[in-house]
């Protein structure tokens, strides 16, 4: 299975492709997606929705997880955010991927197996569980490879995920 | 001038269609698009996206607007309508038409007189420069007529915009 994650944003979007079978997993591709900051939002929303358009059709993932947005400090700023997540949102269900949305807490907790761990706990187990040399950069890129990683080892629990679990997909036999 | 003006969302999102001649104003439409709240949001984000490229595409405004967030009581509910508005600002860009921000204040002081009136008052104006029967409805429609109005009034001061002013597009000669 192919899984996309994507750190979710406006200027900057992280992205990760990691392939996903039996427990192990292959880097496939990350990166970031940005907009400049000297342009209006529609036109930085356009860029959003064409760049990810092309990074569906590229990688065809057979599963999309979106961190979901926790604020509690900045609200201009998670306002800004959540235009682009709605973008983010919408071209991947636009292209038939499942999009599954995970908390930030739950994916410390799938990846680092504690949901109040520290970044770079995250960050070194994300390196290590896709044999990287280093800590992948940059930092939005890394959290998009935390979060595909925490959908995969999340796979077997569907029903905690926003989309209805429909059991012929994921049937074993 | 036709002016789409929208009162952005994710369960409700109001549009008025307004066209503008020197000064007076015709009702084109007015109305809501609605999306379910049993579906997962992206799924509601594509159904905002496909109604609103309709709407794009039928009337075909010269000139959008869209009323800016203003939320300082619930986050959740500021991060998911901005979800909403997200699609929106894309789908209008999307089909090339020039897009506008205005806040409620904005709205407020351009059709009613004053950047604190009461929602009736600025009702009771869309109503009056309608030339409509009643005060429009549902409310959602009633605003989105109103932040057509609200751009209509405001044309001549594009500068105060988003959009950096062209000027060839206004010259009156």
């Amino acid at each position: 299975m192919r899984v996309l994650g994507i750190d979710p944003g406006v200027a900057t979007i992280g992205f990760g492709v990691v392939d996903i079978q039996r427990g192990m997993h292959r880097l496939v591709q990350y990166g970031v997606i940005t907009t400049p900051p000297g342009i209006p939002l529609s036109r930085r929303l356009l860029q959003i929705a064409q760049d990810m358009a092309e990074l569906l059709e590229r990688f065809r993932p057979d599963e999309a997880a979106v961190e979901e947005l926790f604020f509690t400090k900045n609200i201009t700023t998670g306002i800004a955010v959540a235009h682009g997540r709605g973008v983010i949102l919408l071209e991947v269900e636009r292209s038939g991927c499942p999009v599954f949305e995970y908390t930030p807490m739950q994916v410390k907790q799938a990846v680092a197996g504690y949901g109040k761990a520290e970044k770079r706990q995250v960050m070194l187990m994300t390196q290590r569980l896709l044999h990287m040399q280093s800590i992948p950069r940059p930092d939005d890129a890394a959290d998009a490879l935390a979060i595909a990683l925490c959908h995969g080892r999340s796979a077997t629990s569907l029903m905690n995920t926003e989309r209805v679990f429909d059991p012929k997909k994921y049937d074993t036999r």
